[in-house]
This record gives structure tokens, C-alpha cells and sequence, in this order.
């Protein structure tokens, strides 16, 4: 299998914490966000994934997007399935963790939405860093909440790793490169903490990749 | 099972559409976004969901949110399943589908998102709504790009509307109130079309709902 990946990404972050956690063998094909206007922009990437994003998974020549969606087929075709829980109410709680993550954070603090507000928007960098804060503390705010919970464990579902882990994680390295509080929070402060003790955490971070800078 | 929703919402609409669908008894308990402040914010709405967004479902006082969790967890729980297709690959794909619209066009779009532009930014109603239109036409540019497959039939993934299909309607519903020229578009144009006509789509309109204005 092929990761296409860049090491700050935070949803190519994601997959690699899944991949690992599975145990499963990879290799990263890097696609520089930065260099070249965007690597995952130009016709060569595109071809594999029409959206211009990392991650996409090749499998065989089989094209997967979507971070999410490629978790649950990594879970669903290598098994046995430890990403979600076995019952359909644990399921539904770790999925909307972690698209609370995917869909009400993350998407707001991405790379081509932060351009726009200052390139096409003229939004004054502290305007732009106040904008991230916000998005990522009023969702913090919101996942703390939803993880005071019988349910959490050392992780957010339980005592084992799963797909809210794999996306909470990485929205926390983000929200640290750009100086958010985590005092706040510190259930989620507790439970990356313990996620990032883990050889699959490490091994996934993006200071371990080989397009690390 | 009591829906917590509000007639424009697109994440709300979602549901309506997949509990037609499954064609399982609801009742719509509105609440309204604008009015008070935003009735999603009130302690009585957060005691619900903590994230403050609508939908929420109400099963027998088990709260489920996240709109895509909840139709998965419809799904697996009302059979027999016919939101996701019975193959790991169909699956992945539909699911990739769905979270395009779910994380790379919608959130970018949300109410809280448009008025944390002009009230925040100060951003000017006309280039608000360039960067509406931006985001919606980026996303089906590549959507429409992705739905050029043999997978694709009347529907985002064959003749049967799914997951991906409960996600594009709202998505084209919404960009039409922001006169989104959807013509350079002819296959989500198309799909939006025929699901339309479709009885559990036309049931879960915002125009059907006990709440509209």
C-alpha cells in the first residue's frame, strides 16, 4: 500500500496513526503541499484524487480518499476491526467524535482556507490566528464536553485507540504549532498525552516521516 | 425517535432524507437557528448536544449527533442496510463521496462560519458570497470529476440513493439559495435531479417541514 502523504498533514496524519495501529505495511509517497503551487494540485496527483488532497490511499492500483472513509475500509478489510467498537451505540459515539473533528474543526483551519482568508480576504495575520483559535477552542470546548463521559477511557472510547483517537490527535498537534491554550481542556489534553505514548502514535508523527523538514 | 432540526439545515436535511429513506416513523422537534440567539446555543438545546449544531436524534433518550454517524448508525440498526453498499471498495467510495460534501464544502459554508465573516472580519456581503461560491464550485468541481465512473448510475453510487445522495441534495439545495450556476455540473445536476423526484426526498424538504417559514 501507498500513502500519498504530506508529514503536517493533518488527515494524511490521521490514516498513518490507523495504518500503524493496524500494523499494516506502507510505504509514504510524499506530495508536497507547499513546493510547486501544491503538488496535490498539479495533473499528476490529480489523476489519483480529482479533490487536490492528501492523504489518497493505492492499493493495488484501488484509489482511496477521504481520511475517514479510508479508516473504516483499512478496519472493514484488516481485520480483526479495532478502530470502531463492536456495538452500533459505541460505533455512532466514536464516529461522530470524530467527525466532530473532521467536519467542525479541521476544515477550517486547513492550508487553502487560512490562504484565502489573507490572499483573497486581506485578513491581518493576528485576524487569522484568532480565527483558528476560535474554530479549534469552540470545538475543544464542545469534544470536552462530549467526553465527560462514562464511555472515555484512557482514550476517547474506551481504554484501546480507535478512529476518534486517530483524528483527535492530530487536531492537537495543530492546535499546539499555533499556540492554543490546552489547559482548558484536559480530558483532551489527557488523552492525546496518553495516545502519543504509543509506538503506533510515534511512529506516525510527522516528525518521524520521511518528508519531515 | 424525535429529530432535532431545523428546516434549513443542511446536516439536518441529510437525516430527514435517510430517515425517509429507511421509511422509520420521526417526529421534528424544530430548533430555530436565528431566532433567541440561536436556540441550538440555549442550555436546554446543549443539555442535548454540547456541540450546539443541529441535528441531533433522540432514540428512547439515547442522543446520537453528527449526521453522518447518525445515518450509519440508522443503518446498521434499522435494517436491512441500504444507505451503504454491501462491498468494502462500494463503500469506501460512497462514504468518500458523502465526506467531501460533509467536510470540504459544508462546513465552510455553515451559518456560524458566514457570520463570523461579517460580524468578525467585517467582510463585505459580496465577497461572502465569493467565498460561498468559491468553496461550493471547488468542491463539485471535484466531485463531479469523481462522479465521471462507471460506479456512478441514477444515483451518486448505482440506481439506489445512498449516503452520498443524502449529503449532495442538501449541498444543492443550499447552493442554489446562493445562485450557484450549477449547469457546469451536469452530473450532480443530474443526480440532484432524480433524487428529487424521489418520495422520501421530496418528505425531507425544507419546504415539507413543520418549521419552514
Amino acid at each position: 500500500m501507498e500513502l500519498y502523504s504530506y508529514f503536517r498533514s493533518s488527515a494524511a496524519y490521521r490514516v498513518r496513526i490507523a495504518l500503524c495501529l493496524k500494523g499494516l505495511d506502507y510505504r509514504i509517497v510524499p506530495v508536497h503541499l507547499l513546493r510547486h503551487g501544491g503538488e496535490q494540485l498539479g495533473d499528476d496527483y490529480r489523476r489519483r484524487n480529482p479533490e487536490g488532497l492528501v492523504p489518497a490511499l493505492d492499493e493495488d492500483g484501488r484509489i482511496l480518499t477521504q481520511s475517514l472513509a479510508i479508516m473504516e475500509y483499512l478496519d472493514e478489510t484488516h481485520g480483526p476491526a479495532t478502530l470502531l467498537p463492536a456495538d452500533a451505540p459505541g460505533r455512532a459515539r466514536v464516529r461522530a467524535l470524530a467527525l466532530h473533528v473532521a467536519c467542525d474543526i479541521h476544515p477550517l483551519n486547513n492550508l487553502r482556507v487560512l490562504r484565502w482568508l489573507a490572499h483573497e480576504l486581506k485578513v491581518e495575520p493576528s485576524a487569522r490566528d484568532d480565527w483558528y483559535r476560535h474554530w479549534v477552542e469552540l470545538g475543544f470546548r464542545s469534544l470536552e464536553a462530549q467526553l465527560q463521559s462514562p464511555a472515555t477511557g484512557r482514550c476517547c472510547h474506551g481504554d484501546a485507540p480507535g478512529l476518534a483517537d486517530c483524528c483527535l490527535v492530530p487536531q492537537v498537534y495543530n492546535a499546539r504549532r499555533y499556540d492554543v491554550d490546552l489547559s482548558a481542556f484536559p480530558t483532551i489534553e489527557r488523552i492525546a498525552a496518553h495516545c502519543e505514548s504509543l509506538p503506533a502514535f510515534q511512529a506516525a508523527r510527522p516528525d518521524a516521516q520521511p518528508d519531515a523538514e
